[in-house]
């Protein structure tokens, strides 16, 4: 049949979600919270239902959506925004990154992105005929290879896509990092993609500043925001973007034949979210910090090595230690659902390139503390 | 910038409703209609934020709604359908015909269409490098030009795609013209992809039948459904897709990297409505075809000229009457909009080809009875 996606297979995310299913497993896979977002969203999305129009809203969102998201950017990163031209409102930062690819990408052109990444840049990528150009960061710090990345960048590069704080290694990129990322744009003249789906999941004394901050990449940078990382309302599938309005009117074209719009009151809970429930995703960061606190030492006392992170609610560790021989990652995390009871995500399959590291894994660990004892516990067993 | 999507104008139907808030006109443009649906699914909805996980379910969607979309297969087109293999939810029909075109076509490849269509058809083709082969449906009956789609098929054909009830024009294809394509379909050995949206939406004493539903074309037939459309919730971007698992394997594939998934409570909501609240779309086509029976002999009166239709909740008419020397139907449909005070769709927005009808427009009359007297007496003014 040779469709473009025969080649696929199913994202990693869901095959572990349903093995840990099976198996009844303790699931630090997929990246989703056990304390749910604030109740008082829940209620403006209730009440949305009944006091607000049940049908479509604007192909760009919901305006008090759209506002709200115009007011979190300045507000968070004083980054001015016209909600009417420079925000839309997508079905989670997965349709704003397909939109996007399909927006901007004509094919053969070149994306420039970091591995590890998340699945979906690849696929898309392939999608549209664009030509992925990888740029492996350096653990154990995640380092970019500035010379690999200077050379990564050519008259055919479309966009780079930066994810930070970064899915899955927890790097969240400095302000001389992002320095150098933007000179790369500005020299070449090209645009950005900025990921920016785990913002405020951030550790003390680190902060998140976006590409889109730096001097002069407003013009050139497309920003990405979710409700379902920033409220812990992963099935809402409620995202944004902020850019200028002529890079985002083609991502609009696309977005308008991909979905259309987005379920509108989920968009009246998130606007109200973003301005009233801030102290939400400000207490978020250091809830986050204390439990990869808690975690680190007990992985280490399994003879896990724990890699450095500033952010996000992953840790990756490199699991040499408990390799069979031939062994890769991925068999690893199969293994250790089936036979510890502890599911985790290998981190070979947040790579395009045929070289990737086979020894590390991601811990989820955005649970219950009782589950991420359970999980040290299940390991230790199994040891 | 010579983006892919750069040739393409935003929707119609986003234009002249932005066009119709600006100028306080009576919409009986986009589709969607006033009276919303059963307050038990909002209920639901509601009760679901609450008493269900607030994380990502399944990318193929919450068991409970796969279930009950299969059993409304059963039900209703006697076409049985296992919910764990052939059946995906999806963000409204919208993203499930873009989630299609994605995942089923090459480029190069053929699609076969009928114009009038529903617009993301081509935006779709074109992001993809299908090649679009339109085969017009022949007003006023809107019947099939027989020879002619049976020249539009070739060894390049992927699949046709066939939006039974039809937007714009309200047919209903009959057992026989069904037939007609199943045949070709099958000589072919092609696929087909069924936009039955519209499938409860049927006015008497005709009867909807699923392309799915003719002999040979189970194994070959993609069939999509609306929440938005059977519920009237068209804000809650839910839709499904059922048919074989082998055609539906790399359309999950697109679906993963477009949306990943849909929001969860809105998928309980609509389960419930396919269980429990069928008497809603069962009683839906009776209004409709009531209030179409008022509108039409009033149009006429008007001097315009109505076409025939079956079902659906759109009536197409000839203009000619009030078209200006050199003015084609968007001119109109604006002129309208700011003079009479009426908005509606021109019908030449939902041709790819050059030669299509200037004279015919779109009327959407879901709508309370004070709005659609209110538009005639508008236009009657007007003239
Ligand atoms: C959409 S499933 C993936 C969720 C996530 O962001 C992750 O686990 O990396
Ligand atoms: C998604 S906007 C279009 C709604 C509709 O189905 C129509 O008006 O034809």
């Amino acid at each position: 049949l040779n469709y473009a996606f025969s080649g696929y297979a199913t994202t990693i995310f869901e095959v572990m979600s349903k093995l840990a299913a099976e198996h009844k497993s303790v699931n630090l896979g997929q990246g989703f919270p056990d304390q749910e977002g604030p109740e008082s969203m829940k209620e403006i999305a209730s009440k949305a239902l009944y006091e607000q129009s049940n049908q479509y809203p604007s192909l760009l969102g919901v305006p008090q959506l759209r506002q709200a998201v115009a007011r979190h950017s300045e507000a968070n990163q004083g980054l001015p925004c016209d909600w009417a031209s420079e925000t839309l409102i997508t079905v989670g930062a997965t349709e704003g990154i397909a939109a996007a690819f399909m927006g901007l990408v004509n094919p053969g052109d070149e994306v420039v992105v970091f591995e590890p990444m998340y699945d979906s840049y690849a696929g898309m990528a392939q999608q549209v005929g664009a030509k992925l150009v990888p740029v492996q960061l350096q653990p154990p710090n995640w380092d970019i290879p500035r010379q690999q990345l200077e050379a990564a960048f050519s008259d055919k590069t479309k966009f780079i896509l930066v994810n930070t704080p970064h899915n899955p290694t927890g790097k969240v990129f400095t302000r001389e990092e992002l320095q150098f990322i933007a000179d790369l744009c500005t020299r070449h003249n090209t645009y950005a993609l900025a990921d920016e789906v785990y913002e405020h999941l951030v550790f003390e004394p680190h902060q998140h500043l976006s590409l889109r901050a730096l001097p002069g990449m407003a013009e050139r940078t497309i920003r990405l925001g979710s409700a379902g990382k920033t409220f812990s309302f992963t099935a809402w599938k409620v995202g944004w973007m902020t850019g200028p309005a002529q890079l985002l009117a083609p991502i609009i074209k696309a977005h308008q034949f991909l979905v259309f719009t987005v379920a509108s009151n989920l968009q009246h809970a998130v606007a109200y979210g973003l301005d009233e429930a801030d102290w939400f995703y400000r207490g978020l960061g250091l809830e986050l910090q204390a439990k990869r606190q808690q975690l680190q030492p007990r992985l280490e006392a399994l003879g896990l090595s724990v890699l450095p992170a500033q952010g996000t609610y992953f840790l990756t560790a490199d699991m040499s230690s408990m390799l069979k021989p031939g062994e890769d990652d991925v068999a690893l995390c199969k293994r250790l659902t089936v036979e510890a009871g502890v599911t985790l995500i290998p981190l070979s399959a947040f790579y395009a390139s045929d070289a990737r590291p086979h020894n590390l894994v991601r811990f989820c660990f955005c649970k219950e503390d009782s589950k991420l004892d359970a999980a040290c516990e299940k390991l230790a067993a199994y040891i």
